[in-house]
Order: structure tokens, then C-alpha cells, then sequence
């Protein structure tokens, strides 16, 4: 997908929410394992189904799939290909590795599955990364200041000559090696206070925001610093949407927790 | 595997050859691809039988495998399968993320499938890679200091505070989230020089070290400064083994090449 059309879509749904496939198999309601062959991408179809119109992007993470083996990963493809092409498409993987692996890496998620986008560490450089950028209209999605407690232990750590910390290094040196329109970073909610550092660095860059909800991340702080003219931003959440609910009900219950978030979003237009 | 079966089958081979699975489909002889319905396991398998005698580990490079989509994982997952219980198995997966996520991914590597050993990527600290580390005579293998150019982009950033630099920062850190029978690291041979000062911060870990052959590094000087009392190094080759002749006599060319540097290797006990 394009940048512009990723643009559009946010602005004519007043949506910037990227909802997060996490198919936890022990979570996935009770019926849906009792009446259906492949209950995951049931569930998946569903949620899918129920929130496509308040979301922009949808982000499975493969671990969810991997974890069940080669059903695991035959749930994935199908959920890829079920997502329509109006929204944009993340492999929330957290690849990267030498050359000729990432240029695997990105055969798998870019032409064997129709993502739009991967996740990517940025711990082996630059050729661990430029792989995934030589194809048209896909993006790599490069780990900066990641949501979790262990952020603390190495992305912080300051750099003795440049005093920049280690995240601040990974934006600044990785956004040489793509563009605005094939390079996005991860930079987790739970940091809203440093939104406005981070976009002193990226400013045009989308950003992809994780750690809304479950994680306990702030909506209205990472807006207020985070967002461009073009937004900018899709806003993550997982649990909070397709946990919602257990029973029977649980896509209605998606669609809600999904527009709750769509309808927060809105504002900011 | 526990650790003194690895130290075990180290000694009684006078080995320490780990055999890379880089099952690139391009590469893979075509006579195997008019002739057997999964060549890629095919080709793993051929290649195990002549190889396993002078090695003593396996390790399939997850990427080849997704590249294929549920083809590519179905022959992983035969692939390790097949590999004997003598071998220990490293999934070079390079995975990674917030704690709930990893735990899926221990579940698809030390479950679904029965790998020895994972290769995890430090960037996301403690909570992305503990999950690893609680399964019974599992191992994480994290990057510390990998072969490849890009290894100059991040990891020898120096601490301002402590003077350390990135990659030794992860060695000592993460050194304490396990112990030396759960926990390795990978440093690559295209850096021997630093093998030394590496056993300052890790003299007891093994070491899992990629680059030698194809990417170029030395073995001599690796292992002058590298080993210890239990040698403690798992050298792997890919390319420069598996992919020794493209002929029909593919196996024997990889069964000599094996031998060639295992024969290297028996001179250093």
C-alpha cells in the first residue's frame, strides 16, 4: 500500500487504530473450537468482519500462529489473505537478520503472504534491514522505543560521543537507509513523554504505536505529541478489542471496543 | 539437551561443527525437485545422514522455511523431526518481543517443535527474552556480536556512563537472566580479534559462532581465544557445507566438506 492511500483511509474513517491480531489459541471462545475445523482463523474472520469499519490496519503477530505449528501458520495465511485491501496489513514479526536471510524474510511476508508491512529489530544494521526495503509499496517497520518494561535495558543507554540514547540512534541512523514511504518505526504508548523528542527526529515518519490498553498506554498524551499533518500514527490495540469478550458475542463486543477507540480518535481530526 | 550431553558428544566427535540448514529452494538440487514431493526435506535429510558424523549440532534457519510459506514450515518441522537425538537442534530464528509474545514463540520452537535452542535478538531486554529461559534444558542463544557488516551500526556503540559497549553490555547483562546451562551467545567469526575480550565477560557460556566459510571468518584464531576448558563453541557453516556441489553427489561433497572442518577442529583438543 502506498502512503497516500494509507493517508486517505485514515482521514475518511477518522481512524488511525491498527487492531492486533494476537490469536491466543486459549483464549479463542469455546464454540468456535467445538463447531469450526480451523477455529483461529474463524475467530480472526469475525473480529475482522465486525471491526473493519473502525480500523485502518490490522497486525497479526505471528508468534500466536507459529505456536500451533503448521496449522498455526496455514491460519495466518488464510487471515492475510481474508483482510481486504482497503486496510494495511502488518506482519508483527520482529524479523531481521544478515543479508541473505532478510531477503527470505521478506519473500515470506511480502510475496508468499500480501503484507503490506513488517516489524523488524534493528540490533544487526543496516544490511539486516535493507532487504525488506527494495519492494514497491511494502514498508519495514523498525523497532525504536518498544512498549514493554524491558525497554529500559538497553534503549536507553547513551552513546558517549554522539549523547544520543541507543533508540534515538536507531531513528536517526535507520531512516537513512528507507523513506517516508517505506520506513515506519515502533514506538511503544507506554513512553507518551517522548513523543515529542521522537518526532523531533522522525517527524514524518508513520509511527506504529503499541501498548494502548492491555499494556496501559495513554491515548490522549501520544496524540497530542505524536501526531503530523498526515496524523502519522496507527495506534495499536490487541487484547482490549478481541478479548472484549468470550462468549458468543464476542465480534459485537470487538466492534464496540474497536469504535470506543475509533470514536476517541476522531477527535483529533 | 543438557549441557554435559553437549560437552559429551563435543569430546567423543572432537568436534564442535554445527551443520547451518539453510535450505535455500533456489540452491537445491534439481534433481531432487523432479523427483521428491518435498525436496527441501529431502535435501535436509540427505544431507543429515552424511553430515551427522562430524557434527553435533543442526541449525535450520527459520527464514528458508517461511520463504515457502505452509510448504516451507511443513519441512521444517520434518526437518527437525528427523534430526537424531545425538544432535542439538538450534532454531536460528531470531525472534524476540514483549513477554506474552515470546512465550508463544518458546511454545512453537520448544514445544511444537522440539528444538534444543532458540537464537533471540536483545533488543527488547529482560521481559522479551526470560520466557525463553524457563523450559527445562532449553536454551536461548542471544545475539551478542554478530558476523555481518552491520554489526558496526549499533552494537559498538559505547555507554557514556560505563564505557562498555553495546554488544558487551547485552553479554553482561543478560548473563545474569540465565545461567550457563540455559543461556549462549552468539559472536561472529568475522570479529576473532575480539573472541578474547569476549571471555572476560563470558569465560563458562558457550558460544555459538556463525561466519566461518561463506561470510569469510578464520577458524584458527577463533578458537585460540574463543574456547575453554569444555571448548565451549559451537562453529557453525551453512553455505560453504550444504551447498559444497549442486550435483547428484550433493551429499558426499557435504559429508567432506563437514569433515574437512571437523578434522580442523580435532586439532585443538
Amino acid at each position: 500500500m502506498k502512503r497516500k492511500d494509507l493517508v486517505d483511509q485514515i482521514f475518511s474513517k477518522k481512524s488511525f487504530l491498527c487492531v492486533g491480531l494476537d490469536a491466543d489459541f486459549d483464549r479463542i471462545p469455546q464454540h468456535l473450537k467445538a463447531e469450526f475445523e480451523d477455529p483461529v482463523f474463524e475467530f480472526n474472520k469475525q473480529i475482522i468482519d465486525a471491526t473493519a469499519p473502525y480500523c485502518v490496519a490490522y497486525k497479526p503477530n505471528t508468534a500466536f500462529y507459529e505456536a500451533r505449528g503448521v496449522a498455526g501458520w496455514t491460519s495466518l495465511q488464510k487471515t492475510i489473505d481474508y483482510i481486504p485491501d482497503t486496510h494495511f496489513i502488518i506482519a508483527d514479526a520482529k524479523r531481521g537478520d544478515i543479508g541473505n536471510t532478510s531477503k527470505q524474510y521478506a519473500k515470506a511476508f511480502f510475496e508468499s503472504m500480501s503484507c503490506d508491512a513488517l516489524t523488524v529489530a534493528p540490533y544487526m544494521g543496516e544490511d539486516s534491514v535493507s532487504p525488506f526495503l527494495t519492494f514497491e509499496d511494502k514498508w519495514v517497520i523498525v523497532l525504536g522505543l518498544t512498549s514493554n518494561k524491558g525497554s529500559q535495558d538497553f534503549q536507553f543507554i547513551q552513546n558517549k560521543e554522539t549523547e544520543e540514547k541507543l533508540f534515538e540512534a536507531v531513528l536517526k541512523k535507520t531512516q537513512s537507509w528507507g523513506t517516508i514511504d517505506n520506513l515506519m518505526f515502533v514506538v511503544g504508548a507506554t513512553h507518551p513523554e517522548k513523543f515529542a523528542d521522537i518526532r523531533k527526529i522522525v517527524p514524518d515518519h508513520f509511527l506504529l504505536v503499541p501498548g494502548v490498553g492491555a499494556q496501559g498506554g495513554d491515548l490522549e498524551g501520544l496524540v497530542r505529541h505524536g501526531k503530523n499533518e498526515e496524523i502519522g500514527l496507527l495506534v495499536n490495540s490487541s487484547r482490549g478489542i478481541i478479548f472484549a469478550d468470550s462468549g458468543k458475542q464476542f465480534a459485537d463486543a470487538s466492534a464496540q471496543a474497536a469504535k470506543r477507540l475509533s470514536d476517541q480518535m476522531a477527535a483529533f481530526f
